[in-house]
């Protein structure tokens, strides 16, 4: 099993992956369309990519993107984001002119970052690749934002941890293959589905499943720019599409969505034991 | 009528206040938590917000502060997003060392920013705020990214127009007041909801409105982190809360929902007619 993931070491899709499977061999790659292409052409076996984020909500880009490819969803991990200011050994606050992150980063942080009086905020690529910056510049007067094995992977400080503005800040990855073979026991089915704009007719699509006791854990309508008329829908459901009642469910929503596709069937998220080691 | 937006002149909160009502008051501040406290003084009578952009999706954020505070939506306007490559007139493109922006103005431009060679990116509060600092500082070797109303308040020429990486980059904003009278002929409803984690909760949810023939726009969950049996969900309704229908549906959904708020009836938005000004 080979990984790919956007970003470099120490990056918090990294971490996601590390958290699913210890010591797996991993793969990076600088774009979310890299990380498709490299599991496309076999360079990897399998792609991690965030989907959705307690504070920022759904990625829609990597929707997009799963619904432009055909790589199947077969796993999903529950990553909390915990981020820090990472500076040099021995760099002090008052040293600190810049302030290095993604945008999402640096976004999440943004109370944190206003106390900091006269402070330059720089945006990256990624947020690893910030306290890399840092590191190989040898930058004394700059902090990076980024997770807490960044400070270890480069050999930073954490000047100060856990500076998000929220707690509970919680990113929800998907791990997908070419081949679709679920990495588990398969107990829940994400689909995207289009209604008509008719009244009830949403109510409709939900039918399907509530009549077979079915159960959803997301929803979310997302307007079609193009096409005023329709509404495009995510939802995971709580069964394998192979259970014979979800795969009557979803032969019934088929008979009158304009559209319908399963992008994968997995096993759902099960917190590691305590004890057990959270990447962060 | 005073609106109070979050930003600089230039900003895009303040263009959707301005295609809402032209030549309208208003009262910049420097974050949303700024926008409710204006309103909630009476230093503006109504406050503008970013709900949801059809790239990014919905600004949670947002909806925390409208369930933190008692002020009601009022009225709702879409803008359509269109990101420049600002700079002082006279300088090229391979003069551009530094480009400034907001971490999402700059996440929007992702792919546009990736092709200027050994660009520094920095972020900004706002993205009118960076035109602001270009021609405040007198920068001949950066650039901002930020709306054709902020180059012209400013004086900057657009050295590349439209540079955002997706068309169709539409922002939703609702416009909010302390009294809650709608704007217009209000034919829209705006709740929030909690269902428990039961099989076809969502379903009986959304019966009370489908049984009486009324359609819902947006229906979104998401997850309450410290209470994992329950789901909030945010739910458009197309119907005034006044009408006998709708009240008897929130009626109804209140009898069985842990909780329910209202969040304001109002106008749907209408496109202006051809040949209105469309801020941009």
């Amino acid at each position: 099993m080979r990984i790919a993931y956007q970003g470099v070491t120490g990056a918090y899709s990294e971490a996601a992956a590390l958290l699913f499977k210890p010591n797996v061999d991993l793969c990076p790659r600088p774009s979310f369309e890299g990380v498709f292409a490299a599991v496309e052409a076999g360079e990897a076996t399998h792609g991690i990519l965030p989907i959705e984020n307690t504070i920022g909500g759904t990625i829609h880009r990597n929707y997009d993107l799963l619904l432009e490819h055909e790589l199947a969803i077969v796993a999903e991990v529950k990553l909390p984001v915990v981020h820090n200011l990472l500076v040099k050994p021995g760099t002090t606050l008052d040293q600190v002119k810049r302030v290095y992150s993604h945008p999402q980063g640096l976004a999440q942080c943004e109370r944190f970052l206003r106390t900091l009086k006269s402070v330059e905020i720089v945006a990256t690529y990624d947020t690893a690749g910030s306290a890399k910056l840092i590191i190989e510049q040898g930058l004394h007067d700059s902090a990076a934002i980024a997770s807490t094995r960044a400070a270890k992977t480069f050999g930073l400080d954490i000047l100060e941890g856990g500076i998000q503005d929220f707690p509970d800040n919680i990113t929800r990855f998907l791990i997908v293959s070419r081949d679709g073979s679920s990495l588990g026991l398969a107990d829940k089915t994400t689909i995207v589905f289009t209604v008509t704009n008719e009244a009830g007719a949403l109510f409709k699509a939900l039918s399907v499943f509530a009549l077979r006791e079915i159960d959803l854990t997301k929803l979310e309508s997302r307007p079609i720019p193009d096409r005023p008329f329709e509404y495009l829908f995510y939802a995971d459901v709580t069964a394998n599409r192979e259970d014979l009642r979800c795969a009557r469910a979803l032969m019934h929503l088929a008979e009158f969505a304009p559209s319908l596709r399963t992008l994968g069937s997995y096993p759902s998220w099960k917190e590691p034991e305590s004890g057990a080691i959270v990447a962060k």
